[in-house]
């Protein structure tokens, strides 16, 4: 394998993945979404982990979503409850955004095709109950065939988290040397809180991402 | 069949989907893409018809497309010769752009959702020979797919000019009550000229987009 493209939030999954992919790529570069967050500290934490590991980071800014405006994880909905069900799909949490992963895979993978990068890593994962239908394995086969149909391309998806549990990702971490990147930098708090420190990292410890970091990490202390 | 979004570029083939949808489905809207194209002129036409026809239409401002800065048909390589081979796909057209119907199908796929549409109209055309892949049915069916299951909608793409060649498509609006506006208001040139008129409607006349639909005129009359 030599060549590939890290979809990097800057959270623990997407440090994780690039631990990853740093031990098994000749070459890696990564690409963050800076899509109006409510909290600008990810992509700062990104930017920041990207340097410690040189790698090339892009940022693409994609204001799509505010225009769609239609997600509590977007700085317009500021007021709405992060832990409130979805306002048009009842059976999806407010965090969900209509086909991010979608659109971010999308870009990506013509980001890919201009850099002629071969793989493409994303963390997503489909064991934390997030109930987010685009973070399953056949979500992303299925759009990989389609954006390779549709551009005559040949990129492979990876998403080498995508069975493992919170525990087994701090694992894995510590398995590719970048446990500690982990814990010290990677930012996770829907939040955006970066001025409690924890065992298993930074965060408020209430928003959902925090309780299943810590759940997570004390599952991994018994591993 | 009650609600549709008709993908809208102002164009002839979007402009004949257009007619076709109103005269199909209880509710029609219609969503436009300003990419930063070489001539906003299309969006102005766009504007326009959807106004002529009294649907709403809604505009995303996207730059994706500019920040991965990989094609001619994009103002910042305005130097470069439409007509040339794509610089880094030798196959293919240097008008394409990597994964454009893939992003903007995922974008009004995420509208559709928002508003509650149930089907959505684009003007693909895979008998153009405009060597595009992403004007091909088995990528839009895929893609349809794709994106329904990473959003757990059941949302379905129309592409009634797929098949058609220009000659019918100018027989389609003819049938649907759209020739004249098609004619006077549709904007197809690559070149962005609407100051030479002829019978088949504004444009240079020499762009592989004036050539293609004057030929299809000319082939129309003979219908």
């Amino acid at each position: 394998m030599s060549s590939a493209l890290v979809v990097f939030s800057g959270g623990q999954d997407s440090t994780t993945c690039l631990g990853w992919a740093k031990n098994r790529y000749e070459h890696v570069e990564t690409v963050t979404f800076d899509y109006q967050q409510k909290h600008s500290i990810e992509i700062e934490q990104a930017k920041k982990i990207a340097e410690i590991l040189k790698v090339p980071n892009y940022i693409f800014i994609i204001d799509i979503f505010t225009q769609l405006a239609d997600s509590a994880l977007l700085d317009v909905n500021k007021d709405q409850d992060i832990n409130a069900s979805h306002h048009s799909k009842p059976n999806l949490p407010a965090s969900f955004v209509p086909n991010r992963n979608a659109i971010f895979f999308a870009i990506a993978h013509a980001y890919a095709q201009k850099q002629g990068l071969e793989h493409i890593i994303t963390g997503i994962n489909q064991t934390d109950y997030s109930g987010y239908p685009d973070c399953r394995e056949p979500f992303v086969k299925s759009l990989e065939m389609s954006l390779n149909m549709g551009s005559e391309s040949n990129i492979v998806f990876k998403y080498p988290l995508i069975d493992l549990t919170k525990a087994e990702t701090f694992k894995m971490a510590k398995d590719e040397g970048v446990l500690d990147l982990v814990i010290e930098e990677s930012h996770t708090c829907y939040n955006g809180d970066r001025s409690l420190k924890h065992d298993w990292g930074y965060g408020c410890g209430n928003c959902p991402a925090c309780v299943l970091r810590k759940k997570g990490w004390n599952e991994y202390s018994w591993l």
